[in-house]
């Protein structure tokens, strides 16, 4: 069986974020490049496979994906075994848990993180533009909320979902990890429990395995 | 059975978003209001359903659940029948097109769409805030590329994820439904396989029923 082809880079986070539930599953897998300088990105081969241009898009047999959290999911459903269940979705409970966690990420949790990354690490380093300090004061404040949030759950769950670890916890990987490069990573010693969570998922070997090929 | 519970507005885009699946179901449920004059979605009992006080909430027996994508699944697997699977769990490549067109409607759809009705809706009537004009005129350059995309899209399926209704269309309307009160919602008709597609979402009795429930 050929393995499924990822198109991206390793060191975007949304190309990370399905790389992980790869490397977790232990899965043959294939990293396409796509030439940002030659805009690949902008050909009618990559249209085809993702018609924003974007990455990643993903390719298995004759099924091609884009958009980093549907991806992530259809390799979670595709991988799945008794002791790798990360969507639960044969629990309706569960399933629902997973889902409020996955969507306060996208929603919440990133949307207050991730412009820290982009100002601090994505914008200067590859754009060459100064940080804009007032942005990254904004959403220190709005993270800070938000950590307090699951400060309080993982005093009540070893995971976000409940007290398994679950397609959630894992798809807060990417950002949280290029965040922890940057000045404020220290943030997270304020909040032990969400700390003592953040450890428990960088400790894990694929995660290892993939920040090696991430190193900002 | 007690009924489930939807806690906020119909009038509120998340809210309906649950709705919608809750009355194409016909589902039993009660809307239970949340005063914001009152501060009620920052009230212990509220903040208990969700963390981050906002609305929607839902409570089914003792599951407490939040944020509107999540409960609206939650809905789908619930009251799931062999007529109406729109999440398509049970196949893999199908699941995995429902989730794609689900996380375009959140991350590239909405994000051109929504700002225009919070400025040309929402902004004015709510908070008497006038429309700013470069935010609309920004979005409409968004939204247009996005809806070139969805016309390419429809014009090789009859939906969205495929040739069946799912999740994906349905999740299209609270958003949608509003932009059409814009002074903006003639944009449609250059696409006419969105312009028709739209037409066969709000064309259905569910759909029906609740638009008189949320007229702007």
């Amino acid at each position: 069986m050929a393995p499924v082809k990822v198109f991206g880079q390793a060191m975007s986070p949304n190309v990370a974020r399905v790389l992980v539930f790869l490397e977790e599953a232990g899965a043959d897998y294939e990293l396409v490049d796509v030439d940002f300088q030659a805009k690949e990105h902008k050909s009618p081969d990559h249209l085809a496979r993702n018609p924003f241009g974007q990455i990643p898009a993903f390719q298995d047999g004759d099924l091609v994906l884009f958009e980093s959290r549907a991806v992530a999911k259809y390799v979670a459903r595709k991988y799945k075994t008794d002791e790798a269940d990360l969507l639960r979705e044969g629990d309706h409970s569960e399933a629902a848990m997973v889902d409020v966690w996955t969507e306060v990420e996208a929603h919440t949790y990133s949307a207050a993180l991730s412009p820290i990354v982009y100002e601090c690490l994505i914008f200067p380093l590859m754009h060459g533009k100064p940080t804009d300090e007032k942005v990254v004061d904004e959403s220190l404040g709005k993270l800070r909320k938000v950590l307090e949030v699951y400060e309080e759950r993982l005093s009540k769950h070893r995971y976000l979902a409940g007290d398994f670890l679950s397609f959630a916890d894992l798809n807060h990987f990417p950002y949280t990890f290029y965040f922890m490069a940057t000045p404020h990573g220290a943030l997270f010693e304020s909040y032990p429990r969400v700390k003592a969570w953040w450890e428990s998922i960088m400790s894990r070997p694929a995660i290892q395995k993939l920040s090696a090929t991430m190193t900002p």
